[in-house]
Formats: C-alpha cells, sequence, structure tokens
C-alpha cells in the first residue's frame, strides 16, 4: 500500500446523510483480503437514476449493464466490488454482472434491471461467481455503513477515500463518493463516482444535471491521459425530501441541484487528481483567447497531459519552452506572437518574447508549492477552458511498473 | 552527460561519401562547452531539396525561414546548431536565423535564399547572434568531419550519434543523419534528420519521394507523444552520379530511390526510438484488422503513448488488460468480441477473452528481452499499421525532471 498522497486533504468530510439511502459494505475477498471490497447502497423505492459512462470502445461487463438499464429510469440499488474490473471477461464476466444484480434484486426484493453494478480494478480476470454467491448475501446482510467506510470499500489504487457533500439552500442534501487515481483522462477515468440525494428530481431531468456536472469536473482532470474501460458516474435522488418533482430547467429547484450536484462533482474530481498516482502537485492549467471553448480544452489538456510539462512540474522547473511546445502540438489554432504565458502570478511572455520583467526565481518559488497555477492566453478569440492535472514523478512509475491494474 | 542507451547499436554506422557535399564542425560555444556544436553541410552548386516540417503551431524560427525557401528548390548549404532552438524568441529569433544564413551564403559564395538552418535545443532562449558572428566563420573555415563528427555536432540529450547509409543497385547512395531522443511524436519529432544523395532528382520528385519516406519512418515513431517546434527533415541531392534527372514516378531509378530513401529514414526512425529518454526496450506494435490503415495507426498509437501500457513493459509485466484499454480509448471502430493480441509469439486473448492456452511466463520471457513486439487485431476491417517506441522508465523521469530542454 502506498504512503498517503501529500496533496490528500487532512480528513475525510462530514457529508450529510441522505433520506432513502442505505450503506453496506463487506470483505468479500474478491479483490482484496483483510479488507472490505464490496459496497452496497439501497436506494428506496422511486429513487430516479442518471448515468455518465466511459467512452472506451472495449467497455466492461458492468458498464454495459448499467447503460442497458438506464433508460427505465429508476433504482432500488448500486452494489460495486473493488480490485476486479469484470472488463474484457467475455461471456463470463456478462454473467458475473447479472448474477450481482440478480442476487442483490433478490435480497432486497427488487427487480433485477433496478441494481446498477460498478467494478473497478484488474482488467481481464474473470470475476469469481461462486465467491459471488456466498459475499453478496452477506453483504446485502450487513449492519450500516458510514460515508467513509462506504469510499473505503471501493478504493484501489486510491491512497485516500473520497466524498463530498453539499447542502441546498431551499432544502434537501447531496452526497458523493469517487474513487481513481491513474488511468485518469478526460472522457472520464478509471473513475467511479456515486451521487446521491433526497430531492425529487425526473430521470430526464437528473441526466440533464449530471451530463453538465460531469462534463465540468471528471471530464476536465487528467493523471496519465489514459481512459480506462469502467469509468461511471451515477447519480440517485431518493425523492424522501417530498419537494415538488425537478422535471427540467423550468422547475423551482433547478438551480440549486444544478450548483450542489456540480460542487459535489467537482471537488470528487479534483480529489482524484490530488490522489494522482506519484503526484506531489496540485495543478490548475487556465487557457483564455482561444478560438472556442472546444479549442481551449483542447489546448489546456495538450499542456495538462505533456509528459514533458508535468516532468518539469515535478522539479519545480520553470521550464515554459515545453508549455509552448505543448500549446503549438494542440492542433488548435493560437497566435504565436500574442501568447501570453503566466507561472501563478508571474507574467512569463508576450508577444511571442520572454518578458524583460520575467523573474525566474519568482516562477520556481511558485512551482515549489504543491498547488500551482498555469495561465497560457493564446491571442486568437474567447474561447477559455480550465483543466486539472498532477505532476509526473518516479512515484508514477514505481506504481505503475509494479502494481498489476 | 547520460549514459549511453542499452539498445544502442555497437558503433556508428559506415556511410558512403556522397559526392558534392562537404562537411564541417566546430565548437562555437552556442549550445554547449568543449564539443562542436555547430554543423555545416556545404552542397555543389545545382544541388536540389526538399523538406518536411514540424505541425507545431508555434514552430521555431529556421522552421519558418527553411519553409520561406523551399519551394525555389535549390540548396547550397545545411547549417545547424545544438543546444539552442532558437524556438519563440521573437523579431530577435528571425534575425539570428537570417544572420546565420547571409553568414554562411558569404563564406561560400553562394545566395543565402539557398542556405538551410536547423536549431534544436532549449526553447524561448534568444540565440546569441554576437556569437554567431564569430563561431559561424569559424564553422565555414573548419577542416573537413566525418559522418560520424556531423552526427555527433547535431546531438542535444541523444545519447549515441544516428547515421544510415545505403547504397542504390543502379548507381548512387544515400546518407543520413538524424537526432532526436525526448519531445518524440507523430507528426515529426523533436528531432532533425538530414539526408544526402549524389543522385540526379528534381525537387519536385524528391519531395514526393520524402514526404512518402517520412510517413512510414518518423511519423511512426513516439517516445513520449510531446512534439516539438523544432522538428525538421531535410533531403538534399547533389546530382553529382550524373543520371539521368529523375523527375518523377515515371523515371528511371524512381524505385530504387524510394526504397534507399525510405530505409535510411526508417533506420534513423529506429535509432531515435532506441534512444528514447530513458528507454531500455524498443518496442513495435502492430495493429491489423482496423477499419482503414488510418484507424490502424490511431489504435497503434495509441497503445504506444499509453503510460500506463509503457510503465508495465517497463517491468516486463504482461499486463494485456492495459493494451485493451488503450485499443478502448483509441476512439476507433474496434469489436471487442473479437480482439486478438499477441505478445511476442505468444496469443494471449481470442474472442474477447483470454485463452485457455495463454502462459503468462511466456508472455514474461518475451517481455524480459529488449526488443518486445505487440501484436492486435481489432477484428473489423483490413486496416493495417506498425508504430515504434519505448518503455516508460525513472530514467525518463531523471532525464526530464532534471534538464532544460
Amino acid at each position: 500500500m502506498s504512503p498517503v498522497s501529500p496533496l490528500a486533504p487532512d480528513a475525510f468530510p462530514v457529508l450529510p446523510a441522505v433520506d432513502g439511502v442505505r450503506l453496506r459494505t463487506y470483505a468479500g475477498g474478491l479483490g482484496y483480503d483483510g479488507r472490505p471490497d464490496l459496497l452496497l447502497a439501497e436506494l428506496l423505492p422511486g429513487t430516479t437514476v442518471a448515468g455518465v459512462f466511459t467512452s472506451s470502445m472495449c467497455p466492461s461487463a458492468p458498464v454495459e449493464w448499467c447503460r442497458r438499464i438506464l433508460p427505465a429510469g429508476g433504482a432500488r440499488a448500486i452494489v460495486c466490488n473493488a480490485g476486479n474490473a469484470n472488463a474484457f471477461t467475455g461471456r463470463a464476466g456478462a454473467s458475473a454482472t447479472e448474477f450481482t444484480a440478480r442476487s442483490i434484486g433478490a435480497s432486497l426484493d427488487a427487480d433485477a434491471d433496478q441494481v446498477y453494478v460498478a467494478s473497478t480494478g484488474v482488467i481481464g480476470e474473470p470475476l469469481d461467481e461462486a465467491a459471488l454467491a456466498v459475499a453478496l448475501p452477506a453483504l446485502a446482510a450487513a449492519g450500516p455503513a458510514t460515508w467513509a467506510e462506504a469510499a473505503d470499500a471501493i478504493r484501489t489504487t486510491d491512497t485516500f477515500a473520497k466524498g463530498a457533500g453539499a447542502v441546498l439552500p431551499g432544502g434537501g442534501v447531496v452526497a458523493g463518493i469517487a474513487k481513481g487515481s491513474g488511468m485518469i483522462a478526460p472522457d472520464m477515468a478509471t473513475m467511479l463516482g456515486f451521487v446521491f440525494t433526497d430531492v425529487a428530481v425526473a430521470p430526464a431531468a437528473l441526466q440533464q444535471a449530471l451530463v453538465s456536472a460531469v462534463d465540468a469536473s471528471f471530464n476536465r482532470i487528467t493523471v496519465d491521459s489514459d481512459t480506462s474501460t469502467s469509468d461511471t458516474v451515477l447519480a440517485f435522488a431518493t425523492g424522501v425530501a417530498a419537494n415538488p418533482r425537478i422535471e427540467g430547467p423550468e422547475s423551482a429547484g433547478w438551480e440549486e441541484l444544478n450548483v450542489a450536484l456540480s460542487a459535489v462533482c467537482l471537488d470528487l474530481a479534483h480529489q482524484i487528481v490530488r490522489d494522482g498516482e506519484g503526484a506531489t502537485k496540485f495543478v490548475e492549467v487556465t487557457v483564455t483567447g482561444a478560438e472556442d471553448e472546444a479549442a481551449a480544452k483542447a489546448i489546456a489538456f495538450a499542456i495538462a497531459n505533456s509528459p514533458l510539462v508535468k516532468t518539469a512540474l515535478a522539479a519545480s522547473d520553470a521550464n515554459w519552452g515545453r508549455i509552448i511546445m505543448a500549446v503549438g502540438k494542440a492542433g488548435q489554432r493560437a497566435d504565436r506572437d500574442r501568447l501570453a504565458i503566466s507561472i501563478g502570478d508571474e507574467r512569463v511572455t508576450e508577444h511571442g518574447m520572454m518578458l524583460d520583467s520575467y523573474s525566474e526565481d519568482r516562477a520556481t518559488e511558485h512551482l515549489r508549492g504543491d498547488e500551482v497555477s498555469i495561465r497560457v492566453d493564446v491571442g486568437v478569440g474567447n474561447g477559455a477552458a480550465t483543466v486539472w492535472t498532477c505532476d509526473l514523478t518516479h512515484g508514477y512509475i514505481e506504481i505503475n511498473a509494479g502494481y498489476r491494474s
């Protein structure tokens, strides 16, 4: 087990209880020994659901299952195992996922088609159905778990458990947990995120709010540019808050729900970056002056994914030439001779050249901290975007040239 | 100075002399102390030229210079400095490049517009024009240099000098040198390649042959997915072989020229991968069964650029789940349930599952070598492509979290 990331929060946050959600965990020995590796969140009948999944062309069996049952819009449970992704496991994988849903469905007296399944861990190894047959009923019968215990149960290479919560001004709460540390890139990541609210929301409205929240959070982070087969974010709304159900953007409470959902997703996404494999710095990259938002995002990710930029950051080396390189390779319009780069508050370049006022000492001083900001204006338009990443260190090599993930 | 790459050839190859090319080197102190950092290849009047340049939106001053003078089709010299890329140096950079061409042109009694310039090294630092004024005349007056000395003079982080040659069956020779080790990605790389032949070739025909050779060589390699501001491949044909000038694909000798030029470019490209920063393995990735060649190339590069695949290779870990992940993230059509993966000669998967016959021991045995082959059939069409890369090791971090490049 790796030591806890130096960028980890001091403690797991205090999250609000969400009425209609019951958490349970169990050490099923499916992926790990001696620690809970199964999570069940039981959901009150009537709970609505929304989901966003990996863009991988080779998705895992659970992702295919969730995609299939999502259109019905209702959920009675989410069950998750850590240590085995059940990806690229053929018919056996699909069978294990369906078995999981049926077993939990039977325990909860719920339709299997309302039981969501997520798996995370090693790709290509079959999930042991005989072990599931023993572990799942025990999971369903386990005592109540806390948010921290739930977040712990879904960890793989994560060095800390991730949770975030929000209280809506008009009543109702949002609480979420997530896992992820490597294989993290735009279009979701090797990450799972489960977000729960007691607010009553129609499935289509919840989906719209979730897509928008994910686009501004989980889809704006990168650790290593690798995209997993298993990425899943699910949002569940139990409706216990008994507000007039939110049907869409015209409904009362829509704005508050979106703000809370976005805040929770962004907080969780930042925690994933802070747990980036080997990370020693949390890096915010903002690009302005691009042709449009998509161009700004592409340039920001070219910077955030560049191994040469990330190794320079690891060394606190104000090697801004590598930022120029990354802007250049992004394939988006940029006016080299109007490029303006800042490292922290230190303005580095203007009109295609280094400023006389630029102080490498001041830039280096900023880079020595563990929260780094890079801003680039590319001088051609009004498009802007911010993404988040971490540095690339020996720790990343250490973890990934060893761990079988 | 890093130790020589374990994948380096035993010695610099014996290259044929190319009539009409005179090499000179000089220690100008422009980028390095105590070693030659300037190269001049003087070319016989009448020499034709072709060029392929970086796709970066922020190209260096010398790249812009070469692009500007290329359409005229004639060359009298190529001059190259190592240690300073003269990129993102504004008007001062353009001025230094033009000064270089004028100074060498004056020494050789040649038109400055026939003097090609290349610079490689740190981005963003001005090139010292006063130092150039002293060094360039000394370079032009230096004694003759060998191919090995020429290849040495253009090195930056390269751990060995790179050269390759070919003899055409019908008469005539091709010799080339290159540099490059990091910031290496498709669409050229932080690399320079200069190829010389004594065969008489019209500029348009030489350009067509060069584009085709580069597409199958330098554009099929990746070390770290980063693309530099300075990538340049130039081909020069002195015409001293006195063959009937090759005007295009219908001309006698066209096929032989293409074969020789492609062989030299591929050999040089492989040497760049073998000198990949921190590399301990030379990796060939072949994708078949894709929708078309472009799709196959995209999938092959997704595998070859994946930090998780490359760290697994560094550890000789037969973690084929990461190959699936990379195929999935490429965004190209692939039939997960027909995916066939081989590591060396060991067949790993079939029909979306691991084969019973698969032996991880045999796969690991292959991965322990320093020449690794990965083959993936994605089962949807006839598109095929091969690309080359290296593993991602602590050495890469070591070099790039220190060296200012």
